[in-house]
């Protein structure tokens, strides 16, 4: 690594210091990246105590967030406090799926129902090939999506506590060899766009990919004054003209403030794939009074994490999963629980802060 | 600092010992993050030389790229080396500008026209007040879109070498206050999801927003089988059915392989806004044969990154920009080529795998 | 009738002769319109004989097509001569179902749930309430999909030969009113734009709605060039640039060159909704070089069409019907396809021309 | 026309006497269609009078809708009185222009580059070429957008008073071959789904295609209570759940309620092109409680209409468009007022009968 680095410094004439000096054994990341030279240094900090109502994370949590964001951390902080003071973030996954589309060239649409016909007919077949290249991969669904010659099977898993985008990618290779070969179709790509993989989709918006997470709470009147300095009136206005409206008229497929903030940092934080920022982007926020208070609901449809491989392996990453008790096996759930949650705290934040016309000036006063 | 991950690390009964390692000064994150504990080490690499035949970078360039996700860097160098013999991709920026855009709220269809005029009669006086919060930002235009009560302005700025979100929200701030003194309309909130910042949308995709680039290369067919040992006929057809057909299926808004993969790591690397890959995610990759090689072409339409502010002024991000001479003032334009060049470099590389079936292998072979 | 049309006349200071004249006794259109005054009598032409190869349709056949555009009917038939020379449009319909989507008011996100469990388990009752209101409606699927307190449930039907939509409304009125007084969930709208009638939506693109069809052919070079003075070649490159390229830049959820001119001519000449023309255009036509001649397909995910009721039931409607051997029951996918087929059939003829440069010099000649 | 339509009766076995019985002279028509065997009735009814306060149309009017979906007109007929009797719809047009753009292949994006370039400068040329076509079409602007090797460029045009698509096609090619002989630029095809006619699009929900027009309304309380037996809450609510929320969850581009439904009854009226209802129908509606009673809007981004030329010259529609004193030139802008009104008394309407739980009733009353 450090010659490597040396011959960086000697192309580029520039040197390397902070990111030579690597305060852990790179051996440990042989897995994890090709030609290291060293590594970045993220600011780390946290918000909290969270309190999450979830099915898996029950309880009050420290959540680490990795960020160059001045500013960020105080306002999902904020949202944090008011959450925590009315019960909680109410949390549900309702679906738990990793996704992978390869597309196939067909002869023409005859031959499509074929195909189609073939693979609801040997599902069976296509399961035990696919699930023999994986442990805890398994195969749900194959559903086959057909255009011209141009043929798109979407293979569902569950991958246990990894994200377990490789996993299926390893798998739905072997289901689709099988199917090239009994079928005459012929594989194109094993990623087919309509996975979709790190792209905005439609498809994953409305269906889903990853987990798709719900959560809630019911904000009391005196607790938005208080923390917030808001009445529910002029959040749930904000958030009407801003995410319903606003998002409408930009063809968005975001209908929320900035979920994207929370989820990079928490991704970075944890050795998540922050390229997955993408589409967990493509959350709903929704804002309604309640009872005098604030209603307030986030809808994630496609959170895609995990506990155990890819970058949570790796020393930092560790610690940040263990500080919420979310290292390992048997443990995604209650991670993607505690990020909807934090999500939904700064979601609640910004609302309010944009309701007040704060943003400008906690940008200003925080030097962002 | 340690004072506060010591209570972390009581709370969550977790030994914080990696994160606490921090190789610099926390005293130049203040303006960075809030609740600083630590950092988060990420692992970094470099793809290239590549080179870059754009109006700004001109040369080869290695560049800094900080993943965990194993395979990544070797598969972007693949398409680097391709590039570079071929003589490098052609990179042209057709548009710079940052966007926000404030949501009012009107009395009715006839108050909303009102405003509108108001607005284009007094551009000039809307923008001396704009620009007298800050030093390096533009108001270049302030275009209307209104929908019953609800009045969307979206303001468009040049904004120097800084990515600019903050400059323009609170240059926005300032200028929504005068439209709100002069016309009776309410200001709801400086964001009104018409920007549209973190968050995939048809409009930034159409219109763009911060920097809207296009690259291309034409690789001959023996670079094509020599270094990519695939033939230019596969790897447009696979482009096609993926990149075309795929997402056109799936309703995404990237018609692309995975430019968020590229963008995320040096995004880390660079100190950029890591949550900014949503909007790059938006890339449009197309693949012809052309004179017997292989035409690729990427349209980014909002590439968000700076050379000053944010992030970049962190040690390991300064570093890194400096690697590819790209760090302060006067370096945003050459940075954004250089980023869309690697872009192209990893779809090229890509496609190539993924047309020879290469996609799982690769993720077997080096362990994802 | 009469009386009110004098009273029109009357208020309007207009005669309405040519309106006035009609045809049939208005007494046969009670259950079609109210406040009738008289008729508008749209010229109708036809195409063919069109070659159809369906599992439904098939051989030749001539189809009604209602229209005001000068050169529509000319130039689909171009179109038609080419695939009947070529041995006619292959056709499959590959799902068939009508959906209704009401939405719900529920308390929170954990309320959802419970009502979601309870229409899984409860999915016989609900469906033997829904076919109490109807003869032809099955239902088949009642999915939920939740956020925040708006819960929305697609029911989809099979719905014999009528297109279905009123049938569906009354069947889900009733399921809807046995989920509210069984769950507390309060029923807002039996339509919640979630079936989606009559409005653009990638859910219908993606998963569809009505029939999806697929339909292709393969046009040999030399009736390529005999039929259509176009070579494959620049048909395949026009459709890729404008159906695939163009739609991707404008983000249609039309890939397609003017289906829709296709379906409001039969629609208006069959008596099908006109409004549903609107997801109808929703197709996605593909060309490719194959063997040397042209291999072209359409997908049309939402084709919404009846042989009984509705517009169906009118002198001149059935009639149109009855040309194709399509009127009343067990009729309906032998229309779907033969529409299908002259969508494909307009589809190929407009790409040849706009590929030679005619579409200019066409509306010219034709006086459009 | 008779012989044709016995050849036709003898090839299917039917007689087509209702069809053939057409009580204009079918020479009036030979602009119009081609293969033409009589005609086709549509019963003809009316709503109103509807009291439109526009910028053209001001006053009371009866509004001619042919269609054969019973209880449609009852129920537009509804919205209307309650309109009517609350002082009218406001309506405001803010934009008007139709669009055509080809699409080009250029050598790569430099050369794309050169050929925007030319297009900037030279855009007085291009504008004689492209008006020495047309009497009344305007060219106002040709913008250019670059995506590889495909370029498309949208010109806009006003087109006085005809809906105006062949004048700008004609126009556009003019202008097209310009380019191609000045650049090197190949054209392609004239239309390059980048304009975007009779398919949804972003690109005209966002920037409008034909006329944009927004209208709005309030209905004071008693007036709900009184005509349309619901309150301004529940409506209010109704709107949210299903144009809004329903219409994001799904990702429609219409968040409307059946806009398309009135569009498609008053262009089959009048003589427009029925196809466009496509694009027509790509409107939002709003609801909002305001001094206590029912705020409503709607905004129709693209309502494609014209009063001369094309279907508005047949006996039967000039006639309907006389009704409204709209027929001929100087009323293109008048009828769109009164078309947008008409829409908006049925989304009123609509949403009032939803949110009681009668459209279901509805159906079953008129028997649909």
């Amino acid at each position: 690594m450090d010659e490597r680095r040396a011959a960086v410094e000697e192309f580029s004439s520039v040197r390397l210091n902070t990111i030579g000096s690597c305060p852990f054994d790179p051996i440990l990341a042989e897995k994890n990246i090709e030609n290291m030279i060293g590594t970045t240094q993220i600011p780390l900090g946290f918000v909290g105590p969270l309190k999450v109502d979830g099915d898996f994370a029950q309880g009050e949590f420290l959540v680490p967030m990795a960020t160059t964001e001045g500013a960020l951390i105080a306002t999902v902080n904020r949202g944090t406090a008011a959450l925590t003071a009315s019960g909680g973030a109410r949390i549900i996954i309702i679906k738990d799926e990793m996704t992978r589309a390869p597309v196939f060239r067909v002869r023409d649409v005859r031959h499509a129902r074929q195909v189609v016909m073939w693979i609801d007919e040997h599902f069976d077949d296509i399961r035990k090939v696919a699930e023999s290249t994986t442990r805890h991969g398994k195969l749900l669904s194959a559903k086959a999506f057909a255009n011209g010659r141009s043929l798109f099977v979407r293979f569902a898993y569950h991958t246990g506590d990894a994200m377990g985008m490789n996993m299926v990618t390893i798998a739905t290779q072997a289901a689709s060899e099988l199917i090239e070969e009994s079928t005459g179709a012929v594989l194109v790509s094993v990623s087919g766009n309509f996975c979709v993989d790190k792209k905005p989709s439609a498809l994953n918006y409305i269906l889903g990919r990853g987990k798709l997470v719900l959560a809630d709470a019911l904000i009391p009147r005196e607790i938005m004054e208080d923390k917030l300095k808001a009445s529910p009136e002029v959040v749930a206005e904000t958030c009407y003209r801003k995410n319903q409206i606003g998002s409408s008229m930009s063809l968005s497929y975001g209908f929320n403030a900035h979920v994207a903030n929370m989820l990079a940092a928490i991704f970075i934080a944890t050795g998540q794939d922050p390229a997955q920022v993408v589409e967990g982007s493509m959350g709903t926020t929704t804002a309604e009074v309640v009872d005098g208070g604030l209603y307030i609901s986030l809808r994630l449809p496609s959170l895609e994490v995990g506990t155990v491989g890819g970058g949570t392996r790796l020393p930092c990453q560790s610690e940040a999963l263990s500080m919420m008790g979310c290292l390992g096996a048997g443990k995604a759930k209650k991670f993607a629980e505690i990020v909807t949650a934090t999500c939904l705290a700064g979601e609640l934040s910004t609302l309010a802060a944009q309701a007040k016309g704060e943003l400008a000036s906690a940008h200003k006063a925080l030097g962002r």
